[in-house]
């Protein structure tokens, strides 16, 4: 059995620094780059990519809200999906030259944040962004969770996509996350997230808070490194994935193979 | 003859507009399009391309430093020129991306402000900026000012060089521009700046503030149109040049032919 | 009868100018300046605050989202109120200063944009606001919608409030704006705008698109002056009520005789 | 004996955090806190003058330019000295407001970065703080170099000033620091650097890369916080300090003694 780890990097910008990018490429198999919006700037998204290809991490786009303050989390509402298509092409075509000055090819696309919320869910919006990564690379997989708006409008486009579940979250019964306000939806006990990973991953099915099994493909595991207990969580979630014989590797690779 | 005329545009940015992009779409072959870090939008880039491209208007990338609020024409200091070729990578590649979106293949680049100030005459930012265009994309033409360190940084990359004259502004001996701070370095006198650009044209030089001819290949006229008044010198310029028997062509197809 | 014109102003941010301020100026008696988040800057800030003041003209604070790009426009969730009021406290404060640096002691607080609508309704959100303004200066007086939340925030806090009404919108039976994107919700015709406001002023209420009357104060009449033909109706609305017997005067002035 | 340790606070952005705040908190008694501009928002000011205000720190203003992603560090030209006094009372005015709604007032301003070692030396650029510190509130005490341009704006205008020397950085004979190019001009040994700090502020002389010796009043030693080893330099040089004999005192109290 073949899985994929991904996580966001890159989100350092200027004098800023976020999280243990170093740490974290040593642990995944996929990296996320934010695209200056919300994060990250041309100097960090460079030596990201650099640093991802020195370890053979997988690149993608992670493109985001114009919302540097807010850090692309907070939901803005009032732009239409048309202007969101457009910001979208403006950041993965940055990224894609980027990461082509440092002899990369850009892997896939994951929308960060707040924007990637509203996008799993509403179908304007998710129709954006496939066409957005349709029309700058047909290649380009897009990550998507599975059973939402999002995986049916990459679908519609033709796109190949990755189907994620998250290591530290919960699951409602329409597929979606339990909302971070809940108690519990959020897992800070590494070994639980872990356990809880192989299972999802051995099982081929996300089981939600109501004890619903949702059966799912799932091609990658997403894990956070923006806290020295994220990395040791995802450090964790590695172990015991291989430990239950899975062998780690670029979703990229395991899905075009 | 044939000739371009060239002008900066795309530089409003979210509720606020700058200058008369439609009127100068009328009047120029080639458009500068700024790339989102001085002025510009991604939604404003893909209404700037998409209307150039429906008036036969070629498209370049106008990138430079990121600071709106000084719209790039303030110095900025301290930028090593690696870190300046990154924030140049970023800015082409976004406009790239935006030009496929509406089905525009970007034909040259050319700096912007005080960046392209400062790389008209320092020779390592001019290699910088050189690189970053030939990382991106070894077709596309660097708009350069004949006789500066620009010029000979594009010529050693193997680049193909738009050489470019001001209508409105004078030289010194040394090939560049009179700074603005000297009395008379700018012509606001629209019959003035056309007779001056037709004469530059016709002779293959220009003349310097000492009287010094300085014989220089022409590709393109530079004309500024972010005020009404500089409409209607653009409107002059272009008029005078087809009265003495030019043909105003964008220069990526003069050059390519 | 005495009664007051206000509009926002100041809303040029660097090399980008919106509005005609001057036009707007000789029109009005209060003058709602933004503070840099959504629009304006030290400088366009500076310069609008000294105008008003040559043509004694009040001058009030307009903050907003932290949102330049959208202008302040789009309503942006998932700030705390505790977060809203430090970023208000933050904006009312610089303006103060930069009044007190031309002379002017800042009169007055209006929200800007989604901002200002969200607080209009949202009791928590209004708290903020009113607690802002309080801890700012307790003199300043704060411009709300007659019967909305931030009216009884306001009046909670203890503070003088400058009631108004808008003289190109129409109003829900809750004594809140119909929503612009309902047909007809917003007046172009200068005429017709100026005879609503004359009969709201006269009649002190507001009529509902319901037909309802609702008994309102009235302290100032909202006019815009974004585009030239805000300007013209500005020039309708004073000309019409000063042809009613109305005296235009800042309502600080009418307010605190 | 008496003496002020300060440092630069207050540093972080939305997301993004710099420093140690709390662990250097324990250790100055008077901090600059950023206003927004090149470092600093709204919520992170508030939360870092109430943490000054709960340990008896004293608080002053730290504006810079306006260049979050440069950090204020990168010389930025052009701007005039009006516009930058604008520009000034802006941010200082800002941290007024913020300061004043969690009870405290603010002692000082000391100007951030670039903008700080560009004032410390050009006269107009001088006045122009000076101006803005005066026109805020002209009980603010200036911080300054001694012998430079600032300390004689600041006298000029009749302000209170501290002077301050750098626990790290060797002196050049005019007074000025040594550039940061010159190898051993910032030196990183918390013992050498607290042996000197004591050094010159036993013998009120700063002694030069040649060896000159230019007396000078020393109000406060400048530490940096921005890195764990500048925590444990600070804690050196107070302990050094307070071994010596001196009582560590925020520079407002003993300069108003």
């Amino acid at each position: 059995m073949r899985i994929d780890l991904n996580t966001d990097l890159g989100e350092s910008f200027g004098a800023w620094t976020m999280g243990d990018d170093d740490a974290m490429l040593d642990l995944v198999t996929s990296a996320n780059v934010a695209c200056g919006f919300h994060a990250g700037d041309p100097i960090v998204m460079h030596r990201t990519i650099a640093a991802a290809r020195d370890r053979g991490v997988s690149v993608g786009a992670h493109p985001g809200f114009l919302d540097l303050w807010g850090f692309g989390r907070r939901p803005i509402l009032g732009d239409s999906p048309a202007d969101i298509e457009k910001m979208l092409v403006y950041q993965i075509g940055a990224a894609q030259a980027v990461a082509a000055s440092v002899g990369v090819r850009l892997a896939h696309v994951k929308i960060h944040g707040s924007l990637g919320n509203m996008a799993m869910v509403d179908p304007d919006l998710a129709a954006a962004v496939a066409r957005a990564v349709r029309t700058i690379d047909r290649d380009l997989i897009l990550v998507v969770m599975p059973g939402l708006a999002l995986e049916r409008a990459g679908l519609g486009e033709g796109l190949v996509l990755a189907r994620e579940v998250y290591a530290d979250r919960t699951y409602n019964d329409d597929g979606n996350l339990t909302s971070r306000k809940v108690a519990g939806a959020v897992t800070h006990d590494a070994e639980a997230a872990a356990a809880r990973v192989r299972r999802m991953v051995e099982d081929g099915a996300v089981t939600t808070v109501t004890g619903r099994r949702l059966p799912v493909q799932i091609d990658t595991i997403c894990v956070h490194g923006d806290n020295p207990q994220a990395v040791a969580m995802a450090r964790t979630v590695r172990t015991m994935l291989e430990a239950g014989g899975a062998e780690l590797r670029p979703f990229a690779d395991i899905l075009r193979a």
